[in-house]
């Protein structure tokens, strides 16, 4: 398709791309759903149900905007830290957050580091608004916070993304390694601190950073323990001032109405989340006994999923994962290699996993012939 | 508060701001709720109860991600409009497209041209990526196309918009004149056609405009007549060709999946939405009725709201704003003399617009003593 002669510069040079492609098209591809949905790390156990009966108690007062300042929500997430609500910056996602974020620090030009295979809706943000990124290749499984800011000083960079734990491979870092990252950010850059899958961690596995340490930002999300992904509320938290630039330019009336309703009675069910975190680690060890039963070993994980090592290089863990996905069962894999000899399986209630023991060696067989 | 030196040099310049105070803050300030609640043009009406009920039904689902193509969606909105859903894109309100769409097309310096006193959230859209805003005034209340083309004519400008009807004063061109203003257009500007309260009008009012005529884009919103102001949908109409631009940059898994399942089931009921529309002309008219009980006159009005004219300046219709909410009636008004003169009124039920007239004569007595 051509291209529209008055888009900017920047925009002309950016490619029409879909990051995913969602479960809901690859269905609609195949004719027929999926049998189990373990492909994007969604909580299959659902969200609390004081969340369900909030949003369905709210669902009749959509016709208002959602408050603008998230108040409620805020502070209630201000309380689960420990923090001041203006440490507390709530947006329609992580995914959105880190969009403004790269708009506020990175220029055209400017450079960002990460790892090679981290996270690549951050890189789309980056590549988006004209910054450079510089990636650096993991160590064994882990994102590698040396490497990191050895190229962050290189480079200069405004920006220094890791997660932890780390997506796609679940492998988390001590408290110390990451605390002792934050000491060494380079004059002139943030580290951004994706924790994602930090709501499955136990608490002393959590780096305690103080939330007005300008060094380093943090995002959250209620997409992954709370089981809100289609909410889309994800939160930052960090220095006041910086927390305070998002409102330079984020969608002040962006959060839906419902959508805050079903993360504020989230936040507060404590108990809901204490049982996913335990249907999670039971459903991470069937994984690895499935994974075992087919001679296959798995990534140690701090997350909702694991990495499977299919025993191979990235082609056939991408044949296994084709033929998972043709026999019903929605998979992704890493994208870089080594880490892409794996598929990653999102932790599944057990009737889901049931579906992948019986799957899977049809699928290796697939893979092999 | 001071500023992180590591902010791009564009956010540098930009205030921390919130465009407008929500209710709730008020609220929250006050002490106390609004008795009613008519200063956001949202639809006190509320969804169509299918849109509810969708809405309650899909609050379990929330686990799983929102379809990024918003596929079932997008085809029932290009049915609706007899487009193609290559000519629809969704997103999360019409601030966030037009936020896609400043950036797409909008660099730093880049001329944009609007109405002084048109809606502020496109501005602010337009200066956070640095684009040069320059403003024509009204003709009596309505934008002027022939000025806002003149003008961008005169500064070479990259976007001109337009609200038709337009907000604040609730004034519609014919179909003729914005169809004319289309074939004005001039080479290297796209004309930016926010349709957020076209729904109001009869089928006849409606600019017939072929969506692949890529001078224009059209934007349309489930915030007003639909009454999902908090679920946060709306979409752009235009050509293929600039409608696959949003893909460069978009939050591709940004919509709620609970968002699009109302919006889904709003779409598809037109009998809510002329019920809706009956309601809203006879609030229309009760209002009117209102005003002149207390010696006011009102600007006719195609919207789901009325401004009255408050027979002072400026200042004297901000006493009598300020005297309103003080007095539990949340409304907001024109921000640019002669149009401040108004108040907007959103149209309500009849027992909110009981509320009003009850408080109406208190308040213009509050402002003149």
């Amino acid at each position: 398709m051509s291209q529209d002669p008055r888009l900017t510069a920047l925009a002309a040079t950016l490619p029409s791309m879909v990051p995913f492609v969602g479960p809901e098209e690859q269905e609609r591809n195949a004719g027929k759903p999926f049998r189990a949905r373990l492909g994007a790390n969604e909580s299959v156990f659902g969200p609390s149900p004081k969340a369900i009966a909030a949003m369905q108690a709210e669902a009749a007062q959509t016709w208002k905007y959602g408050d603008p300042t998230s108040f409620d929500l805020r502070n209630a997430i201000a309380d689960f830290h420990g923090v001041g609500p203006e440490n507390i910056m709530v947006g329609e996602g992580i995914d959105t957050l880190l969009g403004v974020l790269v708009r506020l620090f990175v220029a055209q030009g400017d450079a960002v580091v990460t790892s090679d295979g981290a996270y690549p809706t951050f890189n789309y943000h980056v590549a988006g608004f004209g910054g450079i990124l510089h990636k650096v290749p993991y160590t064994g499984d882990f994102e590698d916070p040396a490497r990191l800011i050895a190229k962050a000083k290189e480079t200069s960079a405004k920006l220094v993304y890791i997660a932890n734990p780390d997506n796609p491979m679940g492998t988390v870092h001590t408290p110390d390694a990451i605390e002792k990252m934050v000491t060494k950010v380079p004059d002139g850059c943030l580290m951004v601190l994706d924790e994602a899958y930090a709501d499955f961690l136990d608490e002393a596995q959590i780096p305690r950073i103080r939330a007005e340490n300008a060094k380093v930002i943090r995002f959250r999300t209620f997409s992954k323990a709370h089981g809100l992904a289609g909410a889309r509320v994800g939160y930052a938290l960090g220095s006041a001032e910086i927390i305070n630039a998002f409102n330079k330019v984020r969608n002040h009336f962006g959060m839906a109405r419902i959508s805050q309703a079903g993360a504020l009675a989230a936040v507060q069910d404590r108990a809901w989340l204490a049982h996913v975190k335990s249907e999670v680690a039971a459903a991470r060890e069937r994984i690895a006994k499935i994974a075992a039963e087919n001679g296959l070993e798995v990534v140690p994980s701090a997350t909702n999923f694991v990495a499977v090592d299919c025993g191979g290089d990235g082609v056939f863990a991408r044949r296994v994962l084709q033929a998972l996905v043709a026999r019903g069962v929605f998979v992704r894999m890493p994208f870089v290699a080594p880490q892409d000899r794996c598929i990653r399986v999102s932790c599944g209630r057990p009737e889901d996993l049931d579906v992948l023991a019986e799957v899977l060696p049809k699928a290796l067989a697939d893979a092999r012939a």
